[in-house]
């Protein structure tokens, strides 16, 4: 069939709106038809080529929501109707990961889906016969797409697609990392490095299990007021205080009880670390470096009781968790639509790219 | 009055056995008489002038085991005639860190302890009228000590001190590494990095909870022999094997459960934590890297779940858990005799740190 889709060609140049071909779904896969979908710095960190493992030319996209509108042969956990959020990060429940309660990484499609292709090694997109890449196994920047039906998560239909789209990566993400990853208790002391579209959910997941102080670190002024939005009661800017780690460690009266780092930046990550309280402070890295770069430490912080660990997908074992965060929206508990700044059409992707780019958007949203 | 104790009067000279002056205990202090004390690693390091916070002239020594001689006024927690084990880690049970279950690093008298003084911010060793600094609030190279009461173990009578005393430093800090910091589960892949004082610790740790395999890491291949002696599976000599990171994560299919670092060595802790299993391996640093080394890795191995932490004295409350360790061992369930290589009387104690600057020796014990 004939799809629209934003289509990455080249690494670096802006994505090409255009028809595309899709195949139907095959065993095991579920053609769902996507309603909207966030445009995350994943996204850019791939089409800007800063990715060494991006593959192009590709759909890209991995926030989506949408319905499913066709399964493939032997589909049973999904039925046409459904309302679904697609899973970068699937959930088979039968790996050896799925079976182990420490980790969210399901590794059933990890190795086809880094290849940009099908379980099968093949792609449903095609162009003039040429094949084209899936991204994440999601590929959300067309108004169809095709997935393994262990990586979608069925929702409630009273969500609407244009908000809770954002729960397939940004939200999860950070509220994920909160309640998963650290388990921050309540009475705990926050602190959230970079306050954009994922740190403003960690600091909403940090209010919702009852933080103390939660910390907000960036060097955009105007995030201040975005922070306080969602639950921060302390807004350091990073430009203005000199050392960082001493500010916190004294605004905090000893260290954070859980530090938060995402921004994708080796030095703050350190600085997320060495903010953190002696004898138990846990800092999480969420953010994503750039190719080859290191944290670094000396180990005496660590031997002091710091402890250094990271989370993707905010620990959330997709199609179990991604319901549960969709009712937690829709019972007020957590909040979403502030957070999307900006809608457009397909048409204009572009546009949503710049927005982020030049830290206007929290989130942009495509609506099909 | 006067007690035989061996004195580092300079870095980097060997200490010097001769007659000193200890005062009696004060407010909330006790007199030891020092039985049996190991010799470490530790002391070693501040002799030998490594150690950028040693202080000079100091009476080290911190692996003790003795008699409640003396106690100051207001003690309450021991008597005259008690067993005791000094702890370098003191456990007042009211101060910020020991009112936290997630630490061991009780603060109360840290700083002191640091300056090489009692509580008070004086010493009670002197020489001549000249001062000498205590040493991790301990001493234990001096046949008699003095000691805040928060800093002794008061264990049962029946316990023999040549063989106990290795409970104040490397048994608990190997034991309770993996019993109170990791808390390795029955079925666990463990991998060891250096077989001496802590690592073999380590292996009958893991043994004791169950582990499956206990894989060790060493340099020096008669060390084989020692790790299966306390449970170890698998032996890889790291100048045999090329890279051991793919060497390890192939010999546990997959990596680590539980990875420990017990030589101090920046670039093995690195590899212990790379070694550890895709979303869930933890690595624990034990060993004491030299001043400004510092550890790096690509944040890529946390983001996919690797957990990088420390420990000091095996997360071990000393009065509290201590006593329990002394148990372990009168009931079988750990050993300590074949670990204990050598013992010597005080006069010897410089032949003690040669034998384990040769490797020649597991722990050599000074019998007072």
């Amino acid at each position: 069939m004939d799809v629209r889709a934003a289509v990455a060609f080249e690494a670096g140049k802006p994505l090409e709106v255009t028809t595309v071909q899709l195949e139907g779904p095959r065993q095991g896969e579920v053609l769902v038809e996507i309603m909207a979908t966030g445009i995350c710095h994943t996204d850019e960190f791939t089409r800007s080529g800063a990715d060494p493992e991006g593959l192009f030319p590709a759909i890209l996209g991995h926030e989506g929501a949408g319905i499913v509108r066709e399964v493939g042969p032997g589909v049973t956990s999904v039925e046409v109707g459904d309302h679904v959020i697609p899973l970068y990060t699937a959930e088979c429940r039968e790996c050896e990961y799925c079976l182990n309660p420490k980790t969210n990484l399901c590794q059933k499609v990890r190795t086809t889906q880094g290849q940009g292709v099908m379980p099968d090694g093949t792609s449903r997109f095609s162009i003039g016969g040429k094949m084209l890449h899936h991204y994440m196994g999601t590929s959300t920047f067309a108004n169809f797409t095709v997935l393994p039906e262990i990586a979608v998560a069925k929702i409630r239909k009273d969500a609407p697609f244009d908000k809770v789209c954002y729960i397939g990566c940004g939200v999860t993400t950070g509220v994920g990392a909160v309640v998963n990853t650290a388990k921050v208790e309540p009475g705990s002391n926050v602190v959230v490095f970079g306050l954009g579209g994922i740190g403003l959910n960690v600091i909403q997941g940090a209010k919702l299990v009852g933080a103390n102080m939660i910390v907000g670190v960036d060097l955009n002024p105007e995030r201040k007021a975005w922070g306080e939005k969602f639950g921060m009661t302390h807004f350091v800017n990073a430009k203005e205080v000199g050392d960082v780690v001493p500010h916190i460690v004294e605004l905090t009266k000893g260290g954070a009880d859980y530090s938060f780092e995402c921004i994708g930046n080796t030095t703050t990550m350190r600085q997320a670390l060495e903010c953190c309280h002696k004898g138990w402070g846990e800092s999480i890295i969420i953010g994503v470096a750039g190719a080859g770069q290191e944290i670094s430490t000396r180990p005496f912080q660590l031997v002091t009781g710091r402890v250094w660990r990271g989370t993707a997908f905010g620990g959330a074992r997709g199609r179990t968790d991604v319901p549960k965060i969709v009712d937690w929206y829709m019972d007020g508990k957590i909040q979403i639509d502030p957070m999307i700044t900006h809608t457009m059409p397909l048409e204009d992707i572009n546009k949503g790219f710049d927005l982020m780019h030049h830290g206007e958007s929290i989130r942009g949203v495509v609506i099909y």
